[in-house]
């Protein structure tokens, strides 16, 4: 039975109109492509350092490690066992990989005008060569196809590095991590893939192990932390390390970006509470409220770029974090008061030249009353692309709608993909590209930007903004 | 005088652009007169009864009924009085049917670009044979035309059910009511009018009657409602019986989506003090939170769809609401969290396949924040359609935008009219038949979905998807 | 250096689809020149009211005063001292205006896309003749002509305002002004230019200088203000006195909507302990709430329309409001509740035909959840137009889209300018008339307005709804 042909259109993305297209279209060519800046994701580090490693099975690469793709067949009755998604208490689950494909495209419908159908697309049809719409009937044939190419040489991680036009790909890590991946990656030539240093770990004072992380950090530090001071003493000296590694940026996560400076004693008394395992939720709350005014005090002090993503209640559904752990689909958005929460680390720091800290939002709301505003007057602010759930088509569109005429687009930062999916990272750049020139496109044809300005915003989304963000680039350097 | 002439566009609600209008406009007649499954409204079970009911005058049909038009007309200074709404108090009001549309027609041209506007012209156009818009000039001409086509069989209820092509029409009915119109509806072979059961009056410990209710509640189920347990059982006794004549939901109204399971003791406890007239709101709170709990684990056990609807703040207007009573366009929206309140429900039955939980807002800005990661995770979850003020072309447009590209389609659930006028119901479905299919248009056009998708997901939108969420089609059932 | 010809598009702000453009046009075309009617702003009327007085330099005119060019410039990195705001410590700060517009020509490309970037393009191209695009190579030049063009008569305000052809201007005047420029503006035939009662500083009981407000406005009321009775009759004097003076409004500005009426014993004690420096901020937060039930009460007796601005946390950046004072681009919104905070004002006076009450938000999310429902419900109750970041092409799309279907067209209010920036007013009155064309004829082209209709709507969004609004025309009567 032949199948659907799979032909992508060369305009998708772009608005119907068609003097629109043609101006989206002649920008989009400009800077398809332009070699992919990659400053926030979750890649593992260990799959490039590691020059022998492969991408796995087709359900290796495309639906076992991919909480988008899990949630979704999960939310129409597909029990994550049944997708090999290993669980915590060692429960047999699916370990036959043409099982598990076979399900994710019996359900591939559900992904229909969402960016995980988008995304899955272009890599299938583009990188791999698939010809024809995955379904129920052509799976295991599409499967077959899929796995003689990714035994080919050329869909090795590191084939795939040159051939995605990669400069520069950040990790997020651990602040406990020593970092030999990276270390193996500069040692061989690949110096571009950069470090990030993440410490929610060592924050998170309810976190259950944290105490197991403390120790961690005096171990990897050498510093004994024993109180909040050596505690304070050993983040640097990790920070330290992290830089020398060659990271670029810090990443923090807050469900509420609360900031609020305790005084030293403060600060001490409760640390100390925690390391007797006697810390309370409020302990918690303001000591992580203290740890980001500190971060960004350290910031301004070594440079590094901070990221806070805010806004994620992780693991709601308790019973599947109980047997799957974290990073299966689980995690949902709350409301996010920006305005009054960082006013005392913007008072303190937001004047700031040395400081850089880029925010995250899941609640859109946010984008035109509050972030916007403080992105358009903080020095020290600028804005983060659209994240997870709004890294889509219309969460762009939203975004640049919304947040552009009060911030401007050079208080944003361009795109990164924050992705774990390492062959997905061309299609995501390219929605971004794609949407970002059409949308300027629109306000060309709307008579609101002149063509010539239009091509060198459209420039900068695809590449220069990132790079100004992550400071690899001057605010007033030219990139071209 | 000459009228204008009152011709409506066929392509209307379809956007500007002729490629996407040329697909819109095939999604659109492949759907349009697919029967109408109407799933949720307020229609009354009586005027479809009763054989010889009919609609009642041109201002019984428009006017007084529907808070739509009344609060549009309250809002320009015209007094419900002069409406003909009877008041609470038998105060005197207008009784002069073709005064009440005269003032209606004076105001007609405040319904201009909404989703009333374009109900009434679909109605009076295509239903009713008006040829000029509606004026102060014509209004009395008009008047003359409708009255004579009312009298006329064919726009007797049941004359109209067959007109429309209605498929399935759920009322909704209190937990106490004895379904006498449906089991004449059921004797008279029109069993696909089912009733849906709506407890709120014998939950909410705050209604200045709930110690009637119990009695009522009492006396149909025949239960001696005297404790938490006799109180239960009489619920599960009138669900029973609401499944028996052939409801397939139940619906639930907050103001918060709380949800909390109180202990055994604690719920019996505060019953008690309830039925001795002394329960605080804070106990009010609790039962309603607990008893959400309680209707979920029944839904999973009797499988009756539960739809719950947040965020009206009931009868803002305390003098309006003295005078008149509820449901005359006084009900205000108020912000709604999901992802905290929903949680304790969720973490007991979102993954239990025998629940199906519906939800329904008042506040957009949920859509993308929280409705949709909660659908595209919980199988038990699915979002009802845009409600009431959203009940419309730019309401559907961003619920389409907000929802799909992170729920995916298949999570929600099409439409309801969710009317208490009757005639209206083809007018509501038409719109979103509309939207729906220019939505997948623009989805085609600009290269997202392709041709043969956007018909399988426009049937699904106007017919399909409803039948999936109240389960009368299966998840992979075709429907064709 | 020849630079690049500024050429603005007679279509801007104008859909892509040519069907949608040329009825925009014509919509357009046929209310572009009607009279301006800005009944809230903030031009001073000393401007005015002298007949000798110029604008200043360019550096005078365009960028010291302007809040909007100095947030956008400081978050980029330039200091305000660089751009010769004034400091309260007297500290040195450019004085040199061609250093200061040279600044702002280099930093020009950050105002792409932006309102201030439309306002400032028809400003310089359409208003004075400036030929190429400004930038750091032209900027002098550029300087030149405008210099040229500020020194010749009839680009002194008061010609102006005869070129602008403005039909009423209100400015916004603390209670206690003694409006000598608005009697020199009377007794000069410009009495179209009116007064609007703003009492803030009398009311904030945590503004510093509110006891010496008070003493203020003893003395400009002739009333001894010794407790809440006399402070009551010294306001009553005042609005009496500014409608003498030709006032039509009050103005009124709250981070949260906050009402409720003390008892008259409440109210006059927490009166009495701020006369003696004791009030806390919830004495402030619950008087301020008082009042503006005080106000209504006043506003339903004579007649003066009531504008409330809700939600903008001033002076956000307190090291810049230490140095450099209020109105430097640093206020910040936050959400904003209106449903439940507004109620016991709208239920006192909400159907009060004596009462208008003007809303303004900096929270869009109310739009469609609260303020329509609320504007199309009670009588009282207009919606103001979209204010400061939300007076934008994109702002005003999503208020149209959020609002109207909800609250209709003539529950809300025309535009109005709310500027500092006297030589900006046609630029943002002109924006605002092509984006509501604009949006009107896009509901032409999808059938859901008749082109009679659309015409009849684009007059009362340029002109007749802001005219109704502040009652200088009946709700019922025709403006043309």
């Amino acid at each position: 039975m032949a199948g659907t042909p799979w032909v992508l259109s060369p305009d998708r993305c772009f608005a119907a109109d068609p003097a629109q297209r043609a101006i989206a279209r002649a920008l989009y060519t400009a800077v398809a492509d332009l070699p992919l800046f990659c400053p926030h994701g979750h890649v593992s580090p260990g799959l490039l350092a590691d020059p022998t490693a492969r991408l796995g099975t087709p359900a290796d690469l495309f639906v076992i490690p991919d909480h988008y793709i899990l949630r979704m067949l999960y939310s129409q009755g597909v029990a994550l066992e049944d997708l090999g998604v290993p669980t915590h208490t060692d429960a047999p689950v699916e370990t036959n990989h043409r099982r598990i494909w076979q399900r994710f495209a019996e359900h591939f419908h559900l992904f229909r005008a969402t960016p995980t159908g988008l995304w899955l697309a272009d890599e299938l049809v583009n990188l791999f060569g698939v010809e024809e719409r995955l379904n129920g009937a052509n799976a295991q044939a599409i499967y077959d196809h899929l796995e003689a190419q990714l035994l080919r040489p050329e869909f090795a991680p590191r084939a795939l590095l040159d051939r995605f036009n990669i400069e520069l790909l950040c990790t997020t890590d651990a602040a406990t991590d020593e970092l030999a991946h990276h270390r193996q990656l500069h040692d061989d030539g690949l110096g571009y893939i950069r470090p990030t240093f993440r410490p929610d770990a060592v924050v998170n004072l309810q976190h259950p192990a944290w105490r197991e992380q403390i120790e961690l950090l005096a171990g990897v530090s050498g510093i004994d932390v024993v109180d909040y001071d050596s505690y304070i003493a050993a983040l640097e000296q990790r920070r330290a390390f992290f830089k020398q590694r060659g990271a670029l940026a810090t990443d923090h996560a807050a469900v509420i970006p609360l900031t609020e400076r305790l005084s030293d004693k403060g600060a001490a008394t409760i640390f100390q509470r925690a390391r007797h395992g006697q810390a309370s939720s409020a302990d918690a709350m303001q000591f992580t409220a203290h740890m980001l005014m500190e971060f960004a005090r350290m910031s301004s002090e070594d440079g590094l770029v901070m990221q806070l993503h805010v806004g994620s209640l992780r693991n709601h559904n308790a019973a599947l974090f109980a047997r799957f752990g974290p990073d299966v689909g689980g995690d949902i958005p709350v409301a996010t008061e920006w305005t009054r929460n960082l006013q005392p680390l913007l008072n303190a720091y937001g004047a700031d030249k040395r400081l850089r800290l880029l925010l995250f939002t899941l609640d859109e709301s946010s984008y035109s009353r509050e972030l916007a505003p403080l992105a358009g007057h903080y020095p020290a602010l600028r804005l983060g692309p659209p994240w997870w759930f709004f890294d889509s088509v219309n969460g762009m569109r939203r975004y640049l709608d919304q947040v552009v005429e009060t911030a401007g687009l050079y208080n944003t930062s361009g795109f990164n993909d924050d992705t774990r999916a390492f062959a997905s990272i061309p299609a995501r750049h390219d929605v971004w590209r794609r949407v970002s020139c059409d949308w300027l496109a629109g306000l060309v044809v709307q008579g609101i930007l002149a063509e010539d300005e239009a091509v060198e915003m459209a420039y900068e989304c695809a590449y220069g903004l990132a790079k100004r963000a992550y400071r690899v680039l001057g605010a007033n350097e030219q990139v071209v």
